[in-house]
């Protein structure tokens, strides 16, 4: 038995790989584990049998020995009640509509348990040399999935430490036309300063090819040196800017003030008409682009920048000598591009993918979901450098994991710290990945939790796309139920208003007062509803609907929302006067939502809760 | 019951701690695992009772379900295999003396998986309250071992990461004071640019603590604008510079043009002597020095910085003008400190460590290791900035689990991304704590783990001490045991020699063959063996003795290595020729080789195994 067959994807039934909201697979995973702990023991004992265990019976019946054991269980008692006591209930079917929590495979969560008892660090093939493996498959499913055909990746510990490494390749890539045009100036012959610094990455990648015995050189003359880092232009972030973009222009030396921020439009995808003339007027200036960052799946919104358009306009301007980097932040998106994959590993044709989707159950109702927008952006990520993707947010790995995946393995020997010798073309595993990456050690059971997941689901429509494809469908009857939903109140009318139509699987809203025209009023409206909904008033535990908030204020989203503001009564003087609006959030990750029947069992148990917690504010 | 009193620390048996080469205490592991889980899953049960489970008896006997779940047998099934066949052995309590993988605490393990039942972020309170307040007590604790009085800590993925942030704080607190100048220049009157740039952390604090209504702006303006990275001087990491030195100096923008090698000595020390100098030259040439990097157990030799010398000259520059940042990179040696702790977690004074110790068992024999070298370096950490400390090292936790420490938790608002109001003063929690660090997203699960073992173990003598001096003395053993051990292989003798006497835990060592005078030759031996008692040649698996190794090459260890290669009988003209002294290398983790019982078994299946690698070495 080979491992290429040893699943059949054909049949896969999502509820056989979560624990179950009230624990109904629980035989399942312990079974599993126990077995896999089983196994992990037999190793120990069968590793060199004739040594005798360390520990005897005599030792074991010491009485330190059993005091230390019961300090152990004492601090587990302690561990129980406050994770108990403090946590929150995101495993339910139906009640939690807030953060970015929820049910994870199960087969992730028995891999990261099991793997943790070999405790490899994938930092160095020497100390894991089956985890390592591990990791070099998922970086390859992470570029199969973005479509790359000699790409690469990895796992990273988070999102934005993946954003980090994305913006040091721009940087370091960016500055490598005058790195060498110093070390070797016939490669470069006749190139201005801004024609070097409108270089793309594949005139670079073949200029280093060709002269492979100059790389260190050239290397130590790049961005690495410390030097010149003011020259290389401009970072572009959504102008929802994350402050983990900020932070990682802080770090990387490229500074705050080298960041612009990108327009949104009032669906809250970057304005590709505003970035055009953005990086115009800079051109005109002198000032190069050093990169731009797309957005799969932004924080606040789930929403998905016109990947596409943005690579459109990269194509325009090269054309004129402008030539920008794009990373794509598809954190929480990445996943989402496996519902557009068939079981080659091809894109789906736009024209065919609704048959795919019936063909294999994606949705239980229509698609509701998929515009041609959001099917080109998905496909458009093919054609950028780099792609932050987190497997701990729409992969279901219980945290934390997240990923970096570049279009071209070579890129990767930019940033390496050390001689090109030590690693061969291909899918080779370096002897130490931690040369090749931003961080050092990291856990060689991440790479098995993720891999686990890859392998139970693989990346395509058949098997993550249908996990993808239920919370999506999930989100929309979400939306659906909620938009427009009025309450009645101690006489008054509450009204529920979605933000947008989701382009994932993430619904934020507001309730109003009806004919309220303060807009101040309903930003306390809502603030206090999170209160009651959240650990802030409400608790964690005893809450019967439970949802997250943020704030969309002028110095961060300008006028975007001005329009929905405006939709809900509000007059611009009323804008102009708050300067925020206090949305509820939603990440509809539950993998149960999706039925039909089960929602509809807890949108009348969501409307009962509402209704209370309304009553409870109005009372107040 | 209150927390403080959950255990008693007074007769604690390190054997209770640990899974056991065997697996011993399987039964206990499994016991608290599969109580935790049952904890877990009748928390989700009691989430609101009134709502079924939405898995049914019926869903499970579908046939897709059972597919399902033989899909995920098959995938563990592969998981299983690629594990038992590609791990190393370092659960033996006597075969491995290799790379930094060793057994981790029992509680760690089980508080890992508990807590990832909930997989809470520890990104956001909001997301994690439990795992929240478990992280901020561990950062607590991180600092309470420094001797931080007013100190604050955190997590991290890793010792690269942390290191990295630990160079983040440099650079914008040494940026900071012509920040100062630019929006309040009254605060810093008279200061020439050279003073400025030779500000202490302190007095910026204090000039920051006068005027908390302009600190964002002067913030704006600090390193973190991008601007002026070229004035702020050198960064100094020992000659031995760990790649990830030149990596994060690369990372953070400074560039490895600012990076200077400061000699080691013989004993793969920072040589102090020479560090003055070097400060004193960049001086008189008007280079500031940005700051200082102290190893506390580096990671090829385990040797021990005298950061009592770099802090005692810091003060003495300081009366001339000149002042540097001082972060300490205890990754591998950082809970070494609480082996000094008594349980007021005061230092214990140097002349009743001893008594201490023999009052504690904290040694079975006499203490061989504690010199007051190592003793007054690890006191002195607390008048350092910043110290990188990695629970996945000698905190027995499992991977990966890096950690912060700052000596000033007002420091942390230099690097925040939000307004100074969002925090208070003292313990409080932040609201966001990926606002006040270097990541973004992390697994609540780690932060349950750390916690545990501290509660477990207490980071004082009676607890980590314990376990770090069972460690060491282990280590001692090992030193003792192999170095002047000879071996007779076909007529010839095979001598080892021990590279340095360990300052921690970490034992060097050669295989020599007697009256070779050849370095090269030497070398290779050592190579070879290293092929054998490892994944290379030996296997992972069916090897008797495993070890790791690394090279000592002039390009980044200089002479350090010579007097250790001449006094094996090799002259200055072999090591001019050769240019690198090949080492074996054992991280001397085990918790159970202290023994002498279990040493005194293990030493003969050692000589043993290393005799028949030899032999199969020379019959080639």
């Amino acid at each position: 038995m080979t491992e290429k067959n040893i699943i059949d994807p054909t049949n896969t039934n999502l509820k056989a790989l979560f624990l179950g909201d009230k624990g109904e697979n629980v035989d399942i995973y312990k079974r599993i584990l126990n077995r896999m702990i089983d196994e992990h023991v037999g190793w120990r004992q069968n590793y060199m049998p004739q040594d005798l265990p360390v520990i005897t019976p005599q030792d074991r019946r010491e009485e330190s020995f059993q005091a230390t054991v019961d300090n152990m269980e004492q601090v587990f008692n302690v561990l129980s009640s406050r994770l108990r006591t403090d946590s929150l209930p995101w495993h339910s079917a139906g009640r939690f509509w807030g953060h970015m929590n929820s049910e994870t495979l199960l087969p992730s969560i028995i891999a990261y348990n099991a793997a943790m008892l070999w405790n490899g660090n994938n930092v160095a093939y020497e100390s894991s040399p089956a985890t390592s493996k591990m990791e070099e498959e998922v970086g390859l499913d992470f570029a199969t999935l973005m479509s790359y055909k000699n790409g690469w990746g990895h796992i990273a510990c988070d999102g934005s430490i993946a954003n980090l490494e994305g913006i040091w390749y721009a940087r370091n890539f960016k500055s490598a036309p005058l790195a060498i045009k110093e070390v070797i100036p016939e490669a470069v012959e006749g190139k201005s300063e801004w024609e070097l610094l409108n270089m793309s990455v594949d005139e670079v990648l073949d200029i280093l090819d060709a002269h492979q015995d100059k790389y260190d050189e050239i290397k130590e003359r790049t961005a690495r040196s410390g030097k010149g880092l003011e020259k290389l232009g401009k970072w572009i972030v959504p102008q929802t800017k994350h402050y983990s973009w900020l932070k990682s222009a802080d770090i990387i030396g490229v500074g705050l003030d080298q960041v612009i921020a990108a327009d949104v439009d009032h669906e809250y995808r970057m304005d590709v008409e505003k970035l055009e003339e953005t990086i115009r007027n800079l051109a005109a200036e002198g000032i190069p682009t050093l990169g731009v960052v797309a957005v799969v799946g932004s924080t606040e919104e789930g929403q998905i920048d016109r990947v596409d358009q943005i690579v459109a306009l990269r194509e325009k301007l090269a054309k004129e000598g402008i030539y920008f980097y794009i990373h794509v932040d598809a954190a929480y998106g990445g996943y989402g591009r496996s519902i557009f994959l068939d079981e080659n590993d091809e894109f789906i044709p736009f024209e065919k993918i609704n048959d795919v989707y019936a063909a294999n159950n994606i949705f239980q109702g229509e698609n509701h979901w998929l515009t041609r927008e959001v099917y080109e952006s998905f496909k458009a990520i093919e054609s950028c450098e780099t792609v932050t993707i987190d497997p701990h947010k729409m992969g279901y790995v219980p945290y934390s994991a997240g990923g970096v995946v570049i279009r071209d393995v070579r890129m990767r020997d930019m940033i390496s710290y050390f001689a090109t010798y030590v690693f061969k073309k291909g899918a080779d595993i370096p002897a130490l990945l931690g040369a090749y990456i931003l961080e050092g050690s990291k856990a060689g059971a991440t790479a098995a939790a993720v891999w686990a997941a890859h392998r139970t689901l693989p990346l395509n429509v058949t098997g993550f796309g249908k996990l993808i494809g239920a919370s999506i469908e999930g989100a929309f009857r979400f939306y659906n139920f909620i938009d427009g939903l009025e309450f009645d109140v101690n006489g008054k009318t509450i009204e529920m208003h979605a933000l947008t139509r989701p382009d994932f699987n993430m619904v934020d809203y507001v309730f109003n007062e009806k004919g309220n025209t303060d807009l101040e009023k309903m930003n306390e409206l809502n603030e206090e509803f999170y209160s009651y909904a959240s650990y802030a008033k409400g608790g964690t535990y005893h809450n019967e609907f439970i949802t997250s908030h943020t704030d969309f204020a002028v110095p961060d989203y300008g006028n975007s929302p001005l329009e929905f503001v405006k939709g809900l009564g509000f007059s611009n003087a009323e804008w102009e006067k708050e300067q925020k609006v206090t949305i509820l959030r939603a990440s509809a990750m539950s993998p149960y939502a999706y039925d039909e029947k089960v929602f509809a069992e807890y949108s009348e148990k969501i409307k009962a809760a509402i209704q209370s917690k309304l009553e409870a504010i109005y009372a107040e």
